[in-house]
């Protein structure tokens, strides 16, 4: 499994753009973006758990729980949420505005905002520019990039990534671009995640394997407990590789499950590392669970703890925040089995161990606290199992820009 | 009922005393507090529900639970927490100190710790000062002063209440101390809550009545997603004043149970306002609902969000990061049916009309949102039931705070 260039493009018969519609009013960025293929892909989403739904939120996942779709249609600059019936008519005819264009039935178009929420949606802007939007599709990089830059909002990296893999002997490609941070900013920010594939994989083993990948990465990213009105993840498969069709009983499923588990694990701590005001990428492994349910509610609960974070931007080797956010996680472990490291590039330090305090270097402990990614260990001498949890530091500059962003 | 002065030595029957034993080594503030009734009294206690606890929290809940109690010893500067079998010896070593000082049952001493976690527990430090403490007892103000300033630690306000009412047409009282802050902070933190009355009362009744004012005032504390290891809220009832004896049944239950959701609403007030870095008490309240379950959970999902609290902070109306709080806290509940005002000692502005945006003033909702105190009121129009939730701002004191605390 190798990385490669070309985003979303990369696999076999896909295009992308991104232009500017004039929804940013106040920016001159790039705010509508397409992807796009013209082979019927084998598609599956997963979308916000939140009880407040964009629109758009609603089309996307009627239209994706059919299993196909033909392109995704997204915006930045308004989220289309808040906005009532004049939305829900809105998001219907951006997914009909792509369809009328590329030539395909409306129900295989997904459709995503990110941006303010509460304002009504400005449809006839993207009436006035699908046309240019269609012309400029790319098979290659900058057609992706195009369509990255398109759905950027306070994003200050870009998050992409390609993977190529053998299935069947064959080179098989998946591509991907994510926007959103750790911490996510629900008046201008959304976490999107689009995924293609020129793999051929029957939709159930496609929403299995999302599904899977999703839970293992996305949803073991620090969100700082909110989710969005407006959070989606969408997969599309064309099967253009030319390799025999994926069930969830081929011997290449395990191959592509681990590839889409490894995108969506990269596209997360990109998008952790990019927390707003973040300086830090925080990992928290807890091993030796019982069962995963466990290791993944301990390690989710210390990634998002404020002071867990405080601590790091602080580089504090503050352990006893690390326990007691284990304590407030609602599930059963044993403090006198558990044992806590601190780790990064710059070494590590065991600084608990059976739940008591081991003496240890302080200023040892600040040298490995002070890299840009660190590491919190965690064994519970309870099992095997096991999961990670991405976040970020709790820093000056995220109340910042948390306190006065519409200002 | 009346507010008067005196805290937990108002009630008749009580005194309270602080001294300093050298548990806070770097400083020269009092550590060590005892509040104590020689008659024997009705008690009840609430303690964290976090999975580490303080080994005092052990001691404490299993001898509150045999329903009475002479006094509580109660130290600043070392939690007892993550200590192991010495810790838990040297908590039930305190009871024995203070039961032998006063001549009572070790089984009727609480214990309450909080500071540092993961350091051995100086307990010679306090049997070297017992009887200083003893013989510092007062049953006036002074009393209640000096073990209320031991009990501190970042607290930069006193919390403490007192109060007047009629049973039976005679005069009772209560009386109440605490410490914590709305953001707790483990290391240095915890919230205590020590509640004095003359009042008769069955230990039954009393824990009833204790259970319905915690849920309805510190647990809608935002507490910033973390409960500390050693949280802790104990009431006693001495009986001094001369009524009957209240039950469950009482014509006075009433009376007694306002009178105690009263001190705690007050004093979890007092916690939010005095939050790590606070600048302002934001007060969630939600109407409106089918259940008050519902109202409180959305209550609190807003209070908590970093998002809300940031905007506070900033004095943004940003109304879409509420309902997105809303979204989150994992109740049903109807955005489309839902209305939302800002509010304070400045005016009020409604910014959110059944789930739709309204035009507003943004000048008029910052001139609101700059008090001190701000209100968020949330009407469901789904039933009639409501809850509030009490919380702070974010700020950038908040993660000076916590980013280098221990350094």
């Amino acid at each position: 499994m190798k990385e490669i260039s070309g985003g979303v493009c990369a696999p076999k018969g896909f295009s992308a753009g991104g232009i500017r519609c004039g929804i940013k009013e106040s920016s001159q960025k790039k705010d509508l973006a397409l992807i796009y293929s013209k082979k019927q892909c084998s598609a599956a989403g997963k979308f916000t758990k939140n009880n407040v739904r964009a629109a758009c939120v609603d089309v996307s996942q009627s239209n994706v729980f059919c299993g196909h779709l033909h392109a995704i249609i997204a915006n930045s600059g308004n989220a289309n949420a808040c906005t009532g019936q004049e939305g829900l008519l809105a998001a219907q005819r951006m997914a009909q505005l792509a369809a009328d264009a590329l030539q395909f039935d409306p129900r295989e178009a997904a459709v995503a905002s990110t941006g303010v929420i509460g304002v009504p949606f400005p449809i006839a802007k993207i009436e006035g520019s699908i046309g240019a939007l269609k012309a400029g599709l790319r098979s290659d990089e900058q057609g992706h990039s195009d369509a990255l830059e398109a759905i950027m909002t306070t994003d200050t990296r870009k998050k992409e990534i390609a993977l190529e893999f053998e299935i069947d002997g064959k080179p098989v490609r998946m591509g991907a671009m994510a926007k959103g941070s750790g911490m996510i900013h629900p008046n201008m920010a959304t976490m999107l995640c689009f995924i293609t594939t020129d793999a051929d994989i029957i939709p159930s083993a496609l929403d299995a394997a999302l599904q899977r990948a999703v839970k293992r990465s996305f949803n073991r990213l620090s969100v700082d407990g909110d989710t969005s009105t407006n959070d989606m993840v969408i997969v599309m498969a064309n099967g253009e590789a030319g390799i025999q069709s994926i069930t969830a009983y081929s011997a290449g499923y395990d191959i592509f499950r681990a590839a889409l588990e490894k995108v969506c694990i990269c596209l997360a701590r990109m998008m952790a590392r990019d927390g707003e005001g973040a300086t830090k990428l925080v990992t928290v492994t807890v091993t030796g669970a019982a069962v995963e349910k466990t290791a993944e509610a301990l390690a989710k609960s210390v990634v998002s703890s404020n002071l867990v974070k405080a601590a790091c931007f602080g580089a504090d080797a503050n352990w006893g925040r690390v326990l007691c956010a284990m304590g407030n996680a609602g599930v059963e472990f044993s403090p006198e089995k558990t044992n806590l490291i601190f780790k990064s590039a710059a070494g590590e330090i065991e600084v608990c161990k059976n739940g008591e305090s081991v003496p240890f270097s302080e200023e040892k402990a600040k040298t490995i606290l002070r890299e840009e990614e660190i590491e919190i260990l965690i064994n519970l001498h309870d099992g095997e199992e096991k999961a990670s949890a991405w976040g970020c530091d709790l820093t000056y500059d995220y109340v910042k820009i948390n306190g006065d962003y519409r200002s």
